[in-house]
């Protein structure tokens, strides 16, 4: 949610230029994206978005987005199309950093999602995820289980200054998602960050997914659990099953999950919940002096992880008996 | 540079169908003016610009700032057009916020000008103050020389914190200026904040003016000082002659200088220079911890008063002699 990188504006219409879009009208620095410096800019044949890649996207991944974006489009997933230059390019280099220009996407993220929008995500995340199967990229997640302990290790120390107990209970899951982590799923392409933010809704009919730059491959079902824990509490962290159920029935109907999905949904959908635990855990206790962005609540998701650990089966979640 | 004010998506579009604009298909927080909150909304019908007024704009100056865009555009000056409502109101309220949705504007303010934008900003400074002639509404200039002093004394203890000799230097200029003000200029409708972050070009062509909310009743040539300041002088604080001289004769062009304003152009300069050292130097004192907006440099202006107290008449800022 910042502009992290500032672009000359002769320099910004010298790279445009490179682009059969016409001349450039306007460019605005917008708060979108906590990762990466955005602009969204008006060419004379229409409006993009120019994102500009900060350090924490590995300059390495970026062919992975860039050709899942295509992928997917031409699969009738809509989200932002990466335009290419003259030379045929979607990636090139402004301000001395990786750059893209994407095609500009309606819609907004809704803060309050209702029963509807969790069907509608459901079910467009299951269309993601058929039309990632024949995807032949791949790309390691990584930030899935095995990562969680090295991140858990660089907050540990100082967890009970944010609650007391939080770095007792991390453990603890920690250690059981460790051992009970499922093996055998089905596995393809995941977006890995379908919050809200990254959802676009035109009233309550979805419009576009964004920011596809945790995508990875993974098993599907991890991708459902992330998105239960990210749409389906309410503000103070109790489950809305009519929500679960929603998002759940939304997603078979385009995808049946199978019989060892089902089964690995609650440990699932407790690895999710730790695993955003830990990295803004890390993230609040590692703000920078001066930050321009407000660490997220860590505690958010150790209230979820307390649901999750009383939850016994996907029926708990609100999977159709 | 931010955006001070989030606006609940449910929220925004219900302000939006107050107006005859069609469906709201998008909206994004964009980082343009330090004063206020800012939002591109894209509805059905165009694009616009959302503000909602942050606390240093005082709510009984926005019908000025409201009906002077509207009483400009009138007259072919480009600016920002205010959006009435369906009731016939171009303010309204949001989030708790006085707010106005307004014309969007082409084109991009330049990080570097060259003299043909000086020449451009001078020939529309120079339309704003003709098309300003019959504006009824008045408001007083909170930051012209009376206010001097009291921002002063707010930043007087600490200023040589900035610079060693900083406080001295500005109280003889301060002690000077009051003593030397001039009193009986053309006085009319003026910008007061005519910096480069606020006048649009599309390539070299200007494209339109923006952020009127410094805008008051002063004298016009005070107006042009606060340009020459904000406009011809090099990154190291040197003073462009040649981009003075495309000013002034810009300017001009359309409206000429009396010789009464020719006369005060120096101590207007001093003034428009200690006007923008003393703000910046009270902001720079005063950062809240945690702020999300980087201050200006003060000594920037420190600098250039020192150039503007060695000139000896307005033919060193460029009028022809």
């Amino acid at each position: 949610m910042a502009v992290y990188t500032e672009v000359a504006d002769d320099e910004l219409a010298r790279f445009v230029a490179n682009y059969d879009v016409g001349a450039l009208l306007s460019a605005k620095g917008i708060a979108e994206g906590v990762e990466n410096s955005n602009y969204l800019l008006r060419a004379e044949k229409a409006f993009f978005i120019l994102t500009l890649y900060e350090k924490r996207v590995r300059e390495e991944d970026l062919p992975f987005f860039i050709t899942l974006m295509e992928h997917l489009n031409a699969r009738g997933v809509t989200c932002p199309l990466p335009v290419r230059n003259r030379a045929g390019e979607a990636l090139g280099r402004l301000a001395g950093r990786p750059a893209a220009m994407v095609t500009f996407l309606d819609g907004m993220g809704v803060r309050r999602p209702a029963v509807a929008h969790c069907a509608a995500v459901g079910e467009a995340l299951a269309r993601l995820h058929v039309a990632g199967r024949d995807f032949p990229m791949r790309r390691r997640n990584g930030l899935t289980v095995d990562a969680w302990r090295p991140l858990f290790d660089r907050a540990r120390d100082r967890a009970d200054e944010v609650s007391p107990g939080l770095g007792a209970r991390a453990a603890v899951a920690l250690a059981e998602l460790e051992n009970n982590w499922p093996a055998d799923l089905p596995v393809g392409v995941i977006h890995a960050d379908l919050f809200p933010d990254n959802v676009f809704f035109i009233g309550s009919k979805l419009s576009g997914l964004i920011d596809f730059y945790f995508a990875c491959t993974d098993c599907l079902a991890y991708d459902l659990a992330i998105c239960l824990n990210a749409w389906c509490f309410e503000p103070d962290a109790s489950f809305n099953l009519t929500k679960g159920q929603a998002m759940i029935a939304g997603y078979q109907r385009v995808r049946a999950l199978e019989g060892a999905e089902i089964a690995a949904l609650p440990v699932l959908c407790r690895g999710a919940a730790l695993r955003f635990m830990l990295t803004r855990l890390v993230d609040w206790l590692n703000v920078p002096a001066g930050a321009l962005v407000r660490p997220k609540d860590p505690l958010e998701y150790d209230r979820k992880l307390s649901f999750h650990r009383r939850v016994a089966s996907a029926g708990d979640y609100g999977l159709a008996r």
